[in-house]
């Protein structure tokens, strides 16, 4: 597509181009914002390199013009976007990307790449953390993913609201608090259940958590105690039915004194698991595989279209997939409670002033190829989330399939 | 895990651990083994370098006698495995990992987050690669799916029988074909769709394919070969409903004289739509989220236990989820036809030579944390799957829900 465009010098033509999904995966309520961070990183060195340009001459796969535009590329024109950590619904316009038509087509991939993974597993946090309740989550689902893939959604699942990953790299790249516990293996490893047991706490101390499923859950609870004493920190059970384990468990451990002593519970759960526990006495959860693939829905479905070009709206017509023409304004509408009423999404409207209960919900990326400065951080985001939860309806919480949480209306500027 | 073992000297031990699937996900009939070139290459660069340190030094993750353990920390053990485009079943030793406790343990996440990935999609892909028969199937789902998982994805999909990727980076970094065609977003750059046409043709000539459905598709052939002429490559329909579409489109091209222009169809194809298209005059498919995500599946369930510990037999006896003690020798019963009849798995099984029709299905990978030379590449792998296939039962090839293709029988050594 660069290779023709150049050629034919529409390459040049100032286009604008949106993220947004056309509805959300799973007949889910809402959808969380997430990526936009990496996306920033990753644009800052999104450059051709010297192996890119050879491999892509020796295919012969562009033309040398193609060649040099590519060796001297660099995005330079502004993006706009929904922030971190902001609520999304079908047709928001999560990203706004102006620039040349070569420049902005193609941060397509990159962007989509991002959006479409992060957005996807924050969407499907956001639901076990608000199944959590007030309990602790814990990300451990590296090993069910892309390596790579396995750091973004740490920092996706912290950003929804996970207190912890078990992914040492995310806790280094970005911050996030880490931590773990043993594996079957440690126990297997040693002789005696009580020797890995005492070797993790000569280790770790007594605020370690024990996994106590090896062998015999109730008798891994004697042990644990035993070697640890009253003041241990936590059991881990990851088998068995949980519910039913966690009740026989907090009754032994308040039978042997061990009344502060937590419980955390693993195995294969997601957002209807938890809260499926949510009478049991639990304190912490451990989620895996249902995080880090998006539980049920490991992307967003986010695309990414051209709707201007030369300043004038442009749209596919076609059947099946048809999509809306000119640059978008979104604003969010509440009741004077704070509670969300509407996504309002406006095509072409110029300097809108939003009015009382109304939010603009982009805000600016970038600007002339460089990141706008004072960026939120991960922890900003991962607030901003928790305080727009609050703003949904009730309806927008259930775990159930159904509509959005709030109707997308969309507007012509001349009729707002 | 590694600090407790290394203080209390366990972390010494030797042990074998292995890679295994309890079941195939989607109660789907087989699952095919990708990954392991990958796993190969980033064993060789698996090292804990001085950023990685620094952090795990400066939050006290772990205690000083293990960071210098880490900062000198290389594979010296043994590997062997299924190798690449193998078929597997639940209970398939695909990797058995052999070394000290403390280097074997460290490859857990590095193993899984690279097999459950690549095997994930590669079995999906290997249902779609089935359900096209003899078709090509084109992998364009980069944008689906996070930045390093589209390329390892487009990888994994190859190995499975795509015919190509539009994934440029697969193509420079594993020697797969690459192709592409323009989106919607060329077409409503240009003035008139036959602009956008003419510029794709002149810069990529008339073996090109163009996407019609950017407004009417009839009109959009019609232009198409208007401008291309009849020696036109193909013609992309991405939307609306294909196999109707494609039908008028044949008739049209036919009409207008372009016999040999083929058509390519996309838009959220998987196995089951792919399938449904079969009576269609289709040329190639593009397939896009739905192998990038594994197809319902988007992780293969993998998990890495020990097995044996200083030469004993070790296994987790807790409810819910069992495993089985020792290191396995699998091997593979065929009908003399060459149709396979059962994947047997024996737990310490001494040199056990296969018998007629059975084929041992392990392989040197790693010796003394060498690779071991004359590794299959990817082409190998692409055709030892196609081999395999045909050795599948009928019912095997189903893409409904159903049982393994066939059975896995566990022995011990001294029953076989």
């Amino acid at each position: 597509m660069v290779a023709a465009a150049l050629a034919d010098g529409t390459a040049d033509r100032d286009c604008v181009f949106e993220v947004f999904a056309r509805r959300l995966p799973e007949s889910r309520r809402f959808g969380v914002v997430a990526g936009t961070g990496r996306f920033l990183e990753e644009l800052a060195r999104f450059r051709f390199g010297e192996p890119e340009l050879a491999f892509l001459a020796e295919r012969a796969i562009v033309s040398d013009q193609t060649l040099e535009w590519l060796a001297n590329y660099r995005f330079s024109g502004d993006i706009d976007g929904y922030p971190e950590g902001e609520l999304y619904f079908p047709g928001s316009p999560i990203l706004t990307i102006r620039g040349t038509f070569g420049e902005a087509v193609l941060l397509e991939t990159l962007a989509l790449s991002v959006f479409n993974h992060d957005s996807a597993i924050a969407s499907a946090a956001a639901r076990m953390v608000n199944a959590a309740s007030d309990r602790a989550l814990i990300e451990m689902g590296s090993r069910r993913t892309a390596e790579q893939s396995a750091v973004a959604s740490a920092r996706a699942a912290y950003l929804a609201g996970f207190s912890a990953t078990s992914n040492l790299e995310a806790g280094r790249r970005y911050g996030i608090p880490t931590t773990g516990t043993a594996a079957h293996a440690f126990t297997l490893l040693h002789d005696k259940e009580a020797d890995a047991f005492a070797a993790q706490i000569k280790t770790l101390g007594v605020g370690t958590t024990l996994l106590v499923d090896t062998y015999d859950i109730s008798a891994g609870v004697k042990i644990a105690i035993e070697v640890a004493g009253p003041d241990l920190g936590a059991v881990r059970i990851d088998s068995g039915d949980l519910g039913v384990l966690a009740m026989q468990t907090r009754r032994q451990l308040d039978e042997l004194g061990a009344t502060k002593t937590k419980i955390v519970l693993s195995g294969d759960l997601d957002e209807f698991a938890i809260a499926a526990l949510g009478a049991a006495p639990v304190d912490a959860y451990g989620a895996g595989t249902s995080v880090v693939t998006g539980s049920g829905a490991p992307t967003a479905g986010m695309v990414y279209k051209v709707v201007e070009v030369d300043g004038k709206p442009v749209a596919k017509r076609s059947e099946g997939k048809p999509s809306r023409g000119g640059a978008k304004t979104a604003l969010r509408r509440h009741k004077p409670s704070g509670t969300a009423i509407e996504e309002v999404v406006i095509a072409d409207a110029v300097d809108l002033e939003p009015g009382p209960g109304e939010r603009l919900l982009q805000v600016p990326l970038v600007r002339g190829g460089e990141p706008v400065g004072d960026q939120p951080d991960l922890t900003a985001a991962r607030r901003m989330l928790r305080e727009r939860m609050v703003t949904l309806p009730w309806d927008g919480l259930k775990l159930s399939r159904g509509e959005p949480a709030i109707p997308t209306i969309f507007l012509e500027g001349s009729k707002k």
